[in-house]
């Protein structure tokens, strides 16, 4: 224990294969953070000793998470040093199903997209039986695109609008598609592990979860978003539902069964105005999406309002007439502002976030209505200062979600980078195999 | 390191000198949870060897914090052992100045309630700095107290109805008693420090916190309330703000700046009805301790009214009233329950906690209408099985801020039993002083 470092596990005692399966995970992650190095720089960066610190990148390099990098060249004292990089070969898969569209997207170990690909699907039109058999064909797919690049996906997670047991990935509630008591992973466990399909695909074998979208996208814009790194912060995701993530002091919330953050129902919106989940005047038939659309345009103003249109090119239209100047667009606008600031201002008084990032469409249009939404929280707010909040765009959009699934999938490989060598897919595709 | 237990800290390096302080705690911490026990019991407990254990109790012992308890009896093998038990000795002690008193409470180490003074004062009206004379006069009355009692304080904790910078211990802005940028902790300081004063009563010199009383509140909750060791709870304090504090995952939700439970002017009342932060309509308008006055009663009813009345009289006397079945008084009663379910709706939805705890006047007459305020959540919630939330009447009722005050300023001793010399009127009053 002279130079190893100590996992974080209180009055647990330390044996010597934890400790090695720790130590693996503190050369991974030295090298994603801070990039291509040689094992000399990995043992002064870890305090690790330069012979432990070989044979654990030997042990990486084995499990195919790590692989030669370029030879370091110029003044440093001795030879010149084999650098060593993050492998991209083993990938983590984000897959989401929405109201509108089901969505998957890739992440490899470096961090970097590899594919994204959003399909209009009518969700709620098909149901959950269906929908999965969507996502399953959609996984299936990309996965067979990796193999043929010589990558494999280590996991999938994937994210629901609506209240998600994580443990074990069963969706309970979510009144916008109208799913109730699914048991998603179960479920797309046995599509991914059917032989081959008349796709062609080859099955998948690897740990999937489930979880809420709005955590998901929280955890992206925490890990990899305009806002990395900020400890306290709320994510506001427009859609049919308004979703909320919730970061505190670097942690997501989630409450005693993992449902926090549905905020979409506070009831400060226009009394008359009916919700999806059956009761009037929730926050997001102000905000959501629907609002929008009654806000900026009338019902046979089908470039807008047309549902079988994909929603990137009916924003786009909006982002334009707003551009345009066109009054009724930018009233709606700003009407989607003021309201957004109300329901803001109750989330800013309870958290004090430093950060509120705005995701969905809120980040395709929100330049048009931040000034509303910023003026409404001022007027709202009891912190002095707003308690220090800034509200931004998200830069993830539409991905978050699908983002934060991806890096979910692969936490698990670099919490625990043995771990990698469970799914026997991944096994199978990985050269050396494990020790 | 073959039996310490290792410090929570993650890659930090363990010395000698931090592992033997944190077993200080850990000793401290078994005979604080377990009760009175024999050196070899604690041994057995904590992994730690006997020899080791020895040595903790006499330095502990040494400090004031513990001392020889009872000669155990009885069957166990080998010669019958004498047991150590926490000593009451040092002494904890939370104020809390609040709308229409100021109050003292003292928790000794073994968590006992030693001595609880509250006494109604016009805070509003007196201003910062002459409440602030209130609250030195009164802690340095109850240090005087203790101390003839043999007693000492290792620390004192001051709860504040507003929003605390907690270091270094500044209260930035409290709407409903008219303060702004106090410098709380450097003023008390230098009040307790002053050479004996007038009352008789000798300097009080020890580690000065403060917070918010929402937040101690919720923490007293916590740690010693009726729901104890619940990780997810929401704690409402009825006073005549509302105040809220969030438990969540086990830690206290305090957000970037430690503003975070600022829950009493979401725009959920009647919104003709003015706040005292100058806005309207904002929930504790509608279940504030002015709601529950104006709900129950008329202005010229001073039996209820008068504010120069005790709180406990006027709210026996509701109490009193609603037992005999009086009509206005149930009415009102079951308003102020069904606005409570409104915003608690907001805060089960967002949150998802097991527990909302109702401390203040909620405690008291909670009885009346907690079954309106169910209904209304029932009806408001979106979380399926309003997700897995009781709601309870907190047994702190007024006391929870002062105790959990009192708790904080003990657990500083507790975290780092060592510590406890520091003060120099401690070491002053305990015997045997520091090795």
């Amino acid at each position: 224990m002279s130079d190893g470092q100590l996992p974080d596990r209180g009055a647990v005692p330390v044996d010597h294969v934890s400790l090695r399966r720790h130590n693996l995970a503190v050369v991974l992650g030295n090298l994603r953070e801070s990039g291509p190095r040689s094992r000399a720089r990995i043992a002064t960066d870890t305090g690790l000793n330069k012979a432990t610190v070989s044979s654990l990148v030997s042990e990486l390099s084995d499990l195919g998470l790590v692989r030669d990098g370029e030879v370091e060249r110029g003044g440093g004292v001795g030879r010149p040093g084999q650098t060593v990089e993050v492998d991209g070969r083993v990938c983590g898969l984000g897959v989401e199903a929405n109201v509108d569209y089901i969505a998957v997207l890739v992440l490899d170990l470096r961090g970097e997209e590899v594919l994204y690909r959003r399909t209009p699907v009518d969700v709620p039109g098909l149901g959950a039986q269906r929908t999965l058999d969507e996502l399953a064909r959609a996984i299936r797919s990309a996965v067979a695109e990796l193999r043929d690049g010589g990558r494999d996906v280590a996991g999938v997670t994937v994210a629901l609008p609506g209240m998600v047991e994580t443990t074990p990935g069963v969706l309970r509630h979510a009144p916008n598609i109208g799913w109730q008591q699914v048991q998603v992973a179960d479920e797309l466990t046995a599509r991914l592990a059917a032989a081959d399909g008349d796709d062609g695909t080859a099955r998948v074998a690897c740990p999937i979860r489930v979880d809420n979208d709005a955590n998901l996208s929280a955890l992206a814009e925490y890990v990899m978003g305009s806002s990395a790194g900020v400890a306290d912060l709320v994510h506001l995701t427009g859609e049919t539902g308004v979703g909320g993530g919730v970061i505190a002091d670097g942690q997501l919330l989630r409450g005693t069964q993992g449902f926090g953050g549905e905020i979409g129902h506070m009831p400060i919106g226009n009394p008359s105005q009916p919700c999806g989940c059956g009761r009037f005047g929730c926050w997001e038939t102000a905000v959501g999406l629907a609002a929008l659309l009654r806000e900026v345009a009338d019902p046979d103003d089908t470039t807008i309002t047309d549902p079988s249109v994909d929603l990137d090119i009916r924003l786009a239209e909006i982002r334009r007439r707003a551009e345009l100047g066109d009054g009724r667009t930018l009233r709606g606008l700003e009407a989607i502002g003021t309201a957004l600031g109300l329901g803001a201002a109750i989330l800013v008084d309870l958290l004090n976030p430093r950060v509120i990032a705005l995701g969905g469409y809120f980040a395709v249009l929100g330049d048009f209505f931040l000034h509303a939404m910023e003026t409404e929280l001022d007027k709202r707010v009891v912190l002095p200062g707003r308690g220090g909040c800034r509200i931004v765009l998200s830069s993830l959009g539409f991905r978050a979600a699908c983002r934060g699934g991806a890096h979910v999938a692969l936490e698990a490989v670099l919490t625990d980078p043995a771990s990698v060598a469970t799914p026997t897919a991944v096994v199978a595709e990985v050269p050396g195999g494990m020790a």
